[in-house]
């Protein structure tokens, strides 16, 4: 990704990347409805995407927001991985459906006729939606749509993961999907990410695929780390939504001879997902990789991260590409000071694009490298308005040794733009 | 506030509001240096403003900034805390003297250098610091202006709290005062506030004046609780920066005949500036007051409120008067969830502008309603780039009750617009 792609370069990147594991199908659908709520004539559009496994498996996982109030869909998808078996999952965009009275229903409804279609238990699929919180499903007009989901299904016979790709989109401005070849099988995953104006909230959606026999316990023991590690790291605007959720399901098709190798490929997976999420977070001009290492513990590290990417000053600076460090150490002191993380300023060591630009208690700073830095901030930055294809790979890079003991970690944020609060604070005005 | 003023209406409702209690003085200087960091020739002006006793006083307080990494005069002024008496404070702009070498160093030798032209013991002077975080003072201009300042204290006999509010303003885009009459005496206080453009930093400072003789002992046990409830619950946009502070000293030229008359009215004064603050926030379109009920302690009440001010979905949704509610219950489950409050959704009830539109864990919203308050933010609604006084007094009122216990408190927050973002992406570029 570090050359400037066209966006039809980009879809054939994708298509390289790898498609659908052995054992699944997808089927889309677009239906028009009028939401209640708007009291108007106005139509939208929704998308209903399905992704199904050829047989029942009983290899599946999940993982889910921990906001308080998740959507009627996160529910029913936690108390569903209690289940045996899994068959497939419904995907909607434009309304989130959650805390509605009616919720639940709204999406057992939906789910029933698709198992009756499929010829599954209804117990054996899962929903999972993304966009106006407030709003209810349009039940009837889902359901409606249901028939034809389930034969786009079964008669799409070229397996498509780039389509899945774009078909969950929201308002992401690119497709993600990473994949990767492993034990003699593979594993392949697509996200929605950050995109926050049409949905109006910051919904990560992750379906992980594959066809090697990973097995049930495996995977459920290893998908909530891998998941800490990654999609947990990242943040766009601090925000965590209603609906995040991580699906993973194995069709078991591929014996499994070497689980560690399994194990570090989709780990490679979801965090070049996550970084793709990041990248393409609303109004994102700069995509920061902090590394914080020397820290107590690894959750330690995270958090010290995390107060850096998500200080205000800081990813304005960065989107001015200003590099104005002082709101480094101010926003690493601000958390410290208040979660009381007794560091010390001499032990704390701070590089910026590999120049050390705070070390033993002083800033380290002159006119020339003050210069050097706003002309690497530049060339990390990309046109927040872009879309398509990521314009390039490029990350700033902020490496952090708060020097108090061995652990670390990598968080990925973006900067904050006009772009950013153009996308969030115009939506439905 | 309700009526639209003037800006020099608004010079004469400070004036009206109160001057220097008895027993206080000012002094003003300006200064021209070059920041030895930039390496051209680029000339800054500084303003350098000395408030001082008539006579020493042992009636004096602070608190500070809880940032692990605070500028040198913070420092020191801890440390002085403990000295018997106290005199004056010299506070300047531009620079906020942290992390620099010869910091500690560098600001005792301009407190010593006015010590000198004063008369007074050197650990009897404070500094104060605000501005770019990484630069070094230009000590020598500044001493060599010491004469003129304390001179300028001297003659000026026309005590003036109005032009100390205005020269400690950095890019606060009004100046902030606020005073009391109160036990035959006066409370005086100015603040400058969460400009950051030039001095780059939301740094928060607040001197309070009164001549009514609380002593020492009182004072210092009253000025972290009500800075606790006044100060601490206000959030720009949630940086802390690493100079914040609050002094207060009293000259005890008039005797205190009821102590609680005075924490209350000391209360007030504080509650006024730190609102003061948020509505003079950079690129502050609309300031949100929000109410928490029913929470199990003040603190808890305190976090759920700054959650939802803090949240840049609901800044953005606020800034574009969007009454997006879903936003407001995901910000709260967001932090209730992940702080492990375990918050019913049906206890939770949210009012915007007085109208319930979340209870008994659903939303209650209908196209009338929406429109209603779209039209209640937009009245609520400020200029961002407005400068020179506050446009209207008007909050967006958002009530919530978390139906757990009897603990409450009160947030002031601000929006997120572009005007936000242009004063800290585009500044030093």
């Amino acid at each position: 990704m570090e050359k400037i792609l066209s966006a039809t370069d980009y879809r054939n990147e994708l298509k390289q990347r790898g498609d659908l594991p052995e054992g699944f199908s997808t089927g889309f659908m677009q239906l028009k409805f009028k939401p209640a709520e708007l009291g108007t004539d106005q139509e939208m559009e929704m998308n209903m995407s399905l992704l199904i496994l050829d047989k029942p498996t009983d290899t599946f996982a999940g993982t889910f927001t921990r906001n308080l109030f998740p959507g009627a869909p996160v529910k029913l998808c936690r108390k569903r991985l209690d289940s045996e078996s899994f068959r497939g999952i419904i995907i909607n965009n434009k309304i989130a459906n959650v805390c509605i009275e009616t919720g639940i229903e709204d999406s057992e409804r939906i789910l029933s006729a698709a198992a009756e279609q499929i010829g599954c238990g209804s117990a054996e699929l899962m929903g999972s939606s993304t966009g106006v919180i407030g709003w209810r499903l349009p039940v009837d007009e889902m359901i409606a749509a249901v028939p034809g989901l389930v034969n786009s299904a079964r008669t799409d016979t070229e397996r498509n993961a780039v389509t899945l790709s774009e078909r969950i989109m929201t308002t992401d401005s690119f497709p993600k999907l990473r994949s990767r070849r492993v034990c003699g099988g593979r594993i392949t995953a697509v996200a929605k990410g950050a995109g926050m104006i049409e949905p109006n909230m910051a919904t990560m959606l992750c379906f992980i695929m594959t066809d090697i026999d990973i097995g049930r316990d495996a995977l459920r023991a290893m998908l909530p780390e891998i998941v800490g590690g990654t999609f947990n790291r990242i943040s766009v605007d601090s925000d965590q939504s209603t609906s995040d959720m991580v699906i993973a399901a194995g069709s078991g098709l591929v014996p499994c001879d070497d689980p560690d190798a399994f194990r570090a490929a989709l780990s490679e997976v979801c965090s070049e997902l996550a970084e793709d999420i990041v990248r393409n977070g609303e109004g994102t001009g700069h995509v920061m990789r902090v590394a914080v290492s020397g820290a107590a513990s690894g959750e330690e590290a995270a958090a010290v991260g995390k107060a850096l990417v998500n200080s205000p000053l800081v990813k304005t600076a960065v989107a001015g590409n200003d590099p104005n460090v002082g709101r480094f150490v101010s926003s690493i002191g601000d958390y410290c000071g208040n979660a009381g993380i007794n560091l010390p300023a001499d032990r704390l060591e701070i590089r910026l694009g590999g120049e050390v630009i705070f070390s033993g208690g002083r800033f380290l700073l002159d006119p020339e490298k003050e210069a050097r830095l706003a002309d690497y901030l530049g060339d990390c930055g990309m046109i927040p308005e872009h879309k398509g294809w990521p314009v390039h790979g490029k990350s700033v890079k902020i490496d952090i040794n708060i020097g108090m003991g061995n652990s670390e970690a990598i968080i990925f944020g973006s900067d904050l733009t006009h772009e950013y609060v153009r996308e969030n604070a115009d939506y439905r005005t």
